[in-house]
């Protein structure tokens, strides 16, 4: 944080707890371009997850004056890896796929990220971008607790990579100066205590034999689906851990 | 317009009267990528003024699958001529001029543009983008009827020009979708079907003696309060049923 940016107004500090997380990114050139777009906003965090070529002079050339930015780039070997620390996290998708929450709009995205930070000083937030073809798979979407969708022309809606980075610290940084998001003020649980719920329910689900392991169908997205919409605060899955464990020992 | 941009929904079609104006562009990689970020958000009209170099291979390259934007752009020798047509036009500038208006942002100017469209049929609206080290001279800027600055990150406040022009299409394509009031598609669980699953969830946790029906605190409420932010479906709330009923069948 820099004097100017703690004279920036509203709370642009709190953008630097905000991470953009690039998955397996073929282009190092665009890698560049998300860190400059980050910098331009007032975010700083870049991880990227496994990516192509990196670092690399493309990458350099097309971060422009944010090479700092590039040079305090995390990388990290699966996205699970990624968003440890954060509590509440983004997966983009082009589409809407089969079997998942309703996607939020940038602009909601930021309201939750911005309101989230304003309340919390323990976890990060996580907006997650996926292959410039092929996008996020369903079962890194499901690791992010809410799809997000950038609107965009249904006959041309390939969005370049740091083009979609760009609008994603935008509406970020309007919200941060506009102090929007003050209604999200709940202290929701981190990425890794809400696995450790999913793991207690499935644990439970089979022991009374609801969920068949040799079968499991979709029983457990689904319950994902149904408790990420929710952004459990930590003491709802203690609650909701207590349960499974009280059918786990209850013969 | 196409089809699918027709079933679009919202106003989308009152964005091709919206003209991207770029004056003097040194890179023709930045006309490119303008192209195509208009393209992304349903923009189609783009007018250089006195391009350095245009028509150009990085142009076309950059542009991806936008060449029709770039192959209709039209050339003017000045912004005057640029603007013939334009009941409304906005200016880019990255700092407060002397003697000017206050700049608008990106996102007023999206309301003050999509409302001048959606009232009048007569003219277009003109968005102008300056050179890309020194951005629109003073005498420009007057020619444009409001200031617009996109709100940056002070320390480094140099936004690519594609990136500028993204930004503001994006604005646009929200504000012409706000006008249809896109709502929810999923069919959420009705009252009934949730009263019943909070009963079976109740009476699952006394069996497995998690809940003390004597002495009972908040839980209930709780998994009310968690369930109901969640805005289940009756398919979701039909496989908390079946967990319950579980529940309750295994001693």
């Amino acid at each position: 944080m820099t004097d100017s940016e703690t004279l920036g107004g509203g709370d642009t500090v709190l953008l630097k707890r905000l991470r953009c997380v690039l998955v397996e990114t073929s282009h190092p050139g665009n890698i560049g371009a998300a860190a400059r777009a980050m910098k331009n906003m007032g975010l700083s965090q870049l991880v990227l997850v496994k990516p192509k070529i990196f670092p690399d002079d493309e990458a350099t050339a097309r971060a422009a004056g944010a090479t700092d930015v590039l040079e305090n780039a995390v990388i990290c070997d699966s996205l699970a890896e990624a968003l440890q620390g954060c509590a509440l996290s983004f997966g983009t998708t082009a589409r809407p796929r089969r079997l998942s929450n309703v996607a939020v709009t940038p602009r909601d995205c930021a309201a939750k990220s911005l309101g989230y930070l304003r309340a919390n000083e323990g976890a990060d937030v996580a907006l997650v971008f996926g292959r410039e073809r092929s996008g996020l798979t369903n079962e890194e979407l499901d690791l992010c607790q809410q799809p997000l969708n950038i609107p965009t022309n249904p006959d041309y809606s390939s969005l370049n990579l740091g083009a979609a980075v760009q609008l994603l610290s935008y509406e970020m940084r309007v919200a941060a100066l506009d102090g929007s998001g003050a209604s999200e003020m709940r202290e929701l649980a981190q990425h890794d205590e809400l696995e450790g719920l999913f793991t207690a329910l499935e644990q439970a689900m089979i022991k009374v034999g609801f969920l068949n392991p040799d079968n499991p169908r979709l029983l457990m997205r689904r319950v994902r689906l149904l408790l990420n919409r929710a952004t459990p605060d930590a003491e709802e899955v203690r609650l909701l851990r207590g349960f499974a464990a009280k059918i786990m020992g209850s013969r």
